[in-house]
């Protein structure tokens, strides 16, 4: 992609009244647009970035077994009242010419476990878990934090169905290490704790994902030897011991949560009356468990954490684009190197964006810092001499001469 | 994938009040599931389906330049009352605790025309165009015709921006090829006429994509010479003559709107005061133009024009799978075959539905095609004597035998 023709220019205004850093450095590169609080659009380099969470949650989704499906935010009212969530505070109803109530999904529990209930019979059947990436809609008064609590935002929910407890444990722990793999592939594993929060009235305890900011809404307390931590808001019932090893020191830090699973038991199921007949002939509780991320908020917890003084710095895996290629200088020799090099890329399937503009090289340097392109490649008259680049990573102070024939060779070992 | 794992069984029986061919279909083969009128569910399979469209737009609209973004559902009121359509009938307005009023966005003029405007002064930034692909809500009153009109649906809505007519009708050419590849790749391409239609108060004419369809809600009129047709809204206008040829000789078909694109001019430009400076300095209107593709109307139509007595006939680039591979018979040998095959195809990357049920032949063979995955391979003890398995592309009466060995080969050269 030639940077000349990118909508969504990198900008040094942020509208006044966005006060986090995420949806400041976010609107600052041109990634997102804020049309209200809470209600951002995707520029093209957000939707790119988007559209890499996306690619990973599926992947690893897929791994476990989930399969994919897509259910609607319109939700009848009967579903929600059977559960009791209908009228939550956070739930957007519709007013329209139609005689019906709708309301808009902030959550999707009503709207699969009678939709699994009409597929499933038999123990046979069993276990299955399906899961969407969906718009959601939530009434949030609170909704400061940029990209972090939207009023609309893309989540990729999951939900497991079994014949026992046993069962749910077990495809519990898989789903663990699955979220694992998407906090490592999104650059935020290290500061991300598996975390003990509240079970409700169905399980003892539900587990989030926390990944250690200043941004972050909750306070978790870190039992280092165990590497998992306990929200705030069950110390209590944990007398303030970790529940592994039952230590007391532990550290408090401020996080925000960045996933959550959730044994649900027949929280959901009961109220639907969905059982299954047993391989005795018995009519059996289907038991259920959740599994949830926001994707949005994926990527502005990686602007808020991987993020330095002069913009983002984005993981290879979430980054827009592999390579920031920038021409600097109008001399032809420059321009010409650059087209070569760009074309070169593109037919070796390698993701680049160039900065073919007309301007200076200070505001094309600093533009590409805050983009935050892993890896950035400099044609300029300076090193053109010596039949070079120059090349400079994102995350790292340091720049390095190589010569445009070993460049390919480079690539590969570097990107 | 194990269709014994597959979630969203096929089943003969329809919910009572759904009157329309495709969701039949779509509901019987285990595509899709109906929550209520206008609203449905995407299964597995129907989910695959709708990947597979969702990146052939994707494709084709990144092809003639469009640049992917992703607005929100949620909108101001202040834009749409703007612009006069805030209180349209289709809007679904929003109830809740906030104290601002929201509508959803059942097309995307007012949401785009102003981002564009932000980022957006010189001459020198045009020509642009932003597409998304985008869940959109209307009221509709009517809802009985499936994933044809939903109250609820996915559609790409691509917008351009120009700095006079000449570009904004060079640009609408250009789309106009990118939508016929579209439904080219969706099979629809021999059905499917530019249609001459309405262009409102700004425009003569914008451009539908009218599919020939019992279920189509259309009339439109035929000149079988230039291959082009006129909704019958128009006809008056045209004084019942083919606007490129003259000729009145015109056939009348019913027919749906699968696409449609218009030239808003400054249509939605004005209301926001949105001008660019142009080189010779001087403030000028933005042009702009507007192209819709229904997504799951799209999948709708397949359903209902590619398909006979026995099901969906899908076309290959739409197809959830590209095999199904069928294993008729309980006996081991069966069983051994059709599990290496089924790993065969795997590694070879080809997609493959695996229908490993213990079901009889009748059922499954009547399953193979209700679902209508475009070539099915058939493993039963008959044609494994001869070390061989019967294959049978869904379009078509007749079956092959071909050796085992040989099935590679086949494939490569049939898929």
């Amino acid at each position: 992609m030639k940077q000349s023709k990118l909508f969504g220019k990198t900008t040094y205004e942020v509208p006044k009244d966005e006060v986090s850093k995420n949806a400041q450095l976010l609107i600052r590169g041109g990634f997102v647009d804020k049309l209200m609080a809470g209600v951002y659009y995707y520029l093209p380099l957000g939707r790119c970035v988007l559209s890499k969470i996306e690619n990973i949650i599926r992947e690893e989704m897929n791994a476990v077994g989930g399969q994919e499906i897509l259910m609607s935010a319109l939700q009848k009212k009967e579903d929600w009242v059977k559960t009791g969530r209908w009228d939550v505070d956070v739930m957007m109803k519709i007013e329209s010419n139609l005689d019906k109530e709708f309301g808009l999904g902030w959550s999707h529990e009503e709207a699969v476990t009678p939709l699994a209930q009409k597929y499933v019979k038999s123990y046979k059947d069993f276990p299955f878990s399906l899961y969407q990436i969906q718009t959601k809609f939530r009434s949030e008064k609170r909704a400061k934090s940029g990209i972090l609590r939207g009023r609309e935002f893309l989540m990729k929910d999951m939900y497991s169905f079994h014949t026992s407890v046993e069962d749910l444990d077990k495809f519990y722990l898989e789903a663990k290490e699955a979220y694992f793999k998407v906090f490592e592939r999104a650059g935020l594993r290290d500061k991300t704790y598996y975390t003990y929060a509240s079970g409700g009235d169905f399980c003892k305890y539900s587990h989030e994902y926390q990944t250690l900011t200043e941004a972050g809404e909750d306070h978790i307390h870190i039992c280092d030897k165990c590497g998992i931590a306990i929200n705030e808001e069950v110390m209590g019932d944990l007398e303030r011991k970790c529940p592994e090893c039952g230590s007391s020191e532990l550290r408090e830090e401020k996080a925000i949560e960045t996933g959550n699973i959730f044994k649900l038991m027949n929280r959901y199921t009961d109220p639907f009356n969905f059982k299954f007949q047993d391989s005795d002939g018995q009519e059996k509780n289907v038991m259920m468990g959740c599994y949830g991320i926001g994707l949005s908020r994926l990527m502005g917890t990686v602007a808020e954490v991987l993020s330095d003084e002069k913009g983002i710095v984005w993981p290879k895996e979430l980054a827009p684009y592999q390579v920031h290629l920038v021409s600097l200088g109008n001399g032809d020799e420059v321009k010409t190197k650059a087209e070569e090099i760009y074309k070169s890329l593109q037919e070796q399937k390698i993701e680049v964006l160039f900065d073919d503009r007309e301007e200076s090289a200070g505001v094309k340097l600093k533009d590409s810092d805050l983009i935050g392109i892993p890896l950035r490649i400099v044609v300029s008259a300076k090193t053109l001499d010596k039949n070079a680049v120059e090349i400079k990573k994102r995350s790292e102070e340091n720049f390095e001469i190589v010569e445009t024939d070993k460049l390919q060779e480079y690539l590969a070992e570097n990107l």
